[in-house]
């Protein structure tokens, strides 16, 4: 028998008989009558179901906790004059599950705190039902963005044995027995004994496999986990995520940051037309304008404009700087929120200077710069960052040497620039970050299921 | 200024003036005018460009070499007489990047093992270029039909520190120096001293953590690169690969194999509309008859049976097997054979015998069997695992008793049977088989952008 869905209930908005399966949020029984709260996690929002004296089992639905799993036979009665737009009128109920008075997850206020403590309770909450569902839907969302522009979603692997992104970034992954590990004679670990018969790691980007794809379907892009060693414990840092990594054959900076704000805009309204109950939800209670500021980059025209200038445009500011910003250096948070308070809206800041940045960027012709570019965005910061890729074998191979990058195993990376090489472009989007944007949540660990943070992998 | 697709060309069959970046797959220069067949990955097929001696640099794109990128200027010509719908007459054409006479895909027939020593060029081939659009847009379908079904995407933790599935099947991770680990007064490795504060892997499985999510979400699924250490050089094997993990509350086994044909059905036909061109390349030259097997799929009822009238039938079938079927055992790729081709189609074995089988499979009336469903198809044999779970809460403690799972710190998953736990049902489906069967591809390593297996992790 196929469960009619809350959500799609209190879209449709017409009276008929329903077969619900849902768990109770609140219960208010009186002598008479009682009503559940129910959510079945299709929406946010929960159902009313009206139970009356003259079912069978009323003195037993009078007690649900809770909590538990009920069925629900009964008819949608729409209530027009009141705060929900329809109720359900029940004609059967049945407890599937029951649920203890312990149950942590009670209907009041429990801090994100204790909620991560409960992480495979949490999806049971409010909150966390909404940032979960705008997560899953804004997944959704750049998947269509994507495949609508004929682009091809490419599994990158995540297991690698070169580590020209710098090894002790990454985890280190053995099958060997780690308490009886063989050993080559110079007292080494012997990794040839290994699953793969050297040393592997787990990788924290997909970009350079991605290049070699986008010089076959010109537009491509990864969508995948991704891992960082860091031992940092901060608010915006977790040791797994999930990255998006376009790229983009026969395209230069303008045209990476044309892609990147339509992408953005596009993904911003298609959370807004497909969870607009959560980010209600969000713009109540997590961060209030949300929904606002969301719009507001919908309807942006998106600033464009260089390190140099930024600088510049900092120096004459007339602030005073904690970081003083220079020509040569990365700009401070204090930098970022002051430029998109100026612009009153995102920013791509272009154009850097190339010591501050990887090997793989495309060199201006001043020789001091790269065509590298980061999304600044209102509140959040960076969000976006990309650049053209150095696509002249020789000027590459310049920077390889200049920056000490180990491309012993890379020879088919270099190839990307052998055999029919052009001007391409790519960038990275952190989701986690995404997703805290989109809810208005200001911790990374709210922000995915179970989240991996120093000492903490539970679950 | 915005590239035409070759896709959209194909597609619209409208004369107008273009703009075009691709690659040259051949170019057949004659005395006043050549042929230039480009690709710029959009659509397997290439297209035409007609090249005259008008031309400035006439002479030097007579000379390209296949594999170069070049822009084309000009104007869309319908051909309806010929082979090709049409042509575009070039008006300009620009070399981009040159590729030299040593470019390794030159066109011609090469060998699947020759490619994949260039794993990185062969998506430049037809083959590749259609197994990977075909695996992107399975991809998508896989998503839209979750997604318009109300299941929230949930993107499950890869790195655990429970090792609840047999922890000799995960990847170890570390971040410890391995050259010089820290020790224990016991002499063990002191993970303590690890990023997470104890010893991490990498899981095979999203399941147990997607269980928590569907007790909130009532639908979810999970799809992610999935890890197994196994040490088998076989065609289907891969020690990387991508899954598909569904998971439903208030849902029983038949309810699952209505999801799990309902899926299937859609996934094909959304591959059928969106890579025809694909599609029917692989027919031509990966599997004779693959569209008509794959529309057999479409149309087919799947049958119901359980394990038992399988090996009723199987011992009843007359036919000589080179493994005896037994009510105790699985079934072997030969009985696989027989049913699928005994009943003209796709078949679910249900209510297998529950000793072969894993610890949270829902036990049946009978003690014997759980319930727990794989899907055969034809010519490819089990392509879901899937099973209705335990929900019993002393039920599961006494299997896993039974069979010493290891549930140490496992009581967030037991949670999901103390507060208000349902029926609930899941399936696994490994996405490289899935590939495979929709394209005809018959090595799991041509089916996966840069395979990792035992001995092989390159690029």
């Amino acid at each position: 028998m196929k469960r009619d869905k809350i959500k799609v209930l209190l879209e449709e908005k017409v009276e008929k008989d329903v077969h619900i399966c849902a768990w109770v949020r609140t219960n208010r029984a009186q002598a008479q009558f009682g009503f559940l709260n129910i959510n079945d996690g299709s929406i946010v929002t929960n159902l009313q179901v009206v139970y009356d004296h003259d079912l069978e089992n009323f003195a037993e639905i009078s007690k649900f906790r809770v909590g538990t799993s009920v069925e629900v036979f009964g008819k949608v009665v729409l209530t027009p004059n009141m705060k929900q737009p329809l109720e359900v009128h029940a004609t059967k109920i049945v407890m599937l599950g029951d649920c203890p008075e312990d149950y942590p997850i009670q209907p009041k206020r429990h801090t994100k705190e204790f909620l991560r403590e409960v992480a495979h309770l949490r999806p049971r909450t409010n909150l966390f039902n909404s940032v979960f569902r705008i997560r899953s839907v804004a997944a959704m969302g750049i998947h269509s963005y994507f495949q609508k522009n004929g682009y091809v979603y490419v599994h990158t692997p995540l297991i690698t044995c070169a580590d020209c992104e710098g090894s002790d970034q990454m985890f280190k992954i053995t099958t060997l027995d780690v308490n009886n590990l063989p050993y080559t004679e110079e007292g080494k670990i012997d990794f040839s004994k290994d699953l793969f018969g050297k040393q592997a790691w787990i990788t924290g980007s997909g970009q350079l496999q991605g290049e070699t794809f986008a010089m076959a379907f010109s537009d491509i892009y990864t969508f995948g986990p991704t891992f960082r060693t860091e031992n940092s414990n901060t608010q915006t840092h977790a040791n797994e995520f999930w990255m998006i990594e376009p790229e983009m054959a026969f395209c230069d900076l303008e045209g990476l940051m044309d892609i990147e704000e339509e992408m953005l805009k596009y993904v911003i309204n298609y959370v807004l037309e497909n969870a607009p109950a959560e980010i209600d939800f969000c713009d109540q209670f997590v961060e209030k304008g949300l929904k606002e500021k969301l719009l507001n980059i919908v309807n942006a025209k998106f600033v464009r404009i260089s390190h140099h200038d930024v600088v510049d445009l900092l120096l004459n500011s007339g602030k005073k700087w904690e970081f003083i910003p220079t020509y040569e250096d990365d700009i401070a948070k204090e930098h970022e929120r002051f430029l998109t308070e100026h612009f009153n809206g995102p920013v791509f800041v272009t154009n850097w200077p190339k010591d501050i940045k990887a090997w793989y960027m495309k060199v201006n012709p001043d020789g001091k710069t790269v065509a590298a570019v980061d999304l600044i965005v209102p509140k959040a910061g960076e969000l976006m960052g990309g650049s053209q890729r150095e696509e002249n074998l020789d000027v590459l191979l310049e920077r390889i040497k200049e920056l000490h990058v180990d491309v012993s195993n890379m020879d088919w990376y270099l190839d990307t620039r052998r055999y029919g090489g052009c001007v391409h472009s790519g960038f990275g989007m952190g989701f986690e970050r995404l997703i805290m944007y989109l809810t208005g949540i200001d911790n990374i660990r709210d922000s995915i299921p179970y989240p991996r943070t120093p000492k903490n992998c539970e679950y």
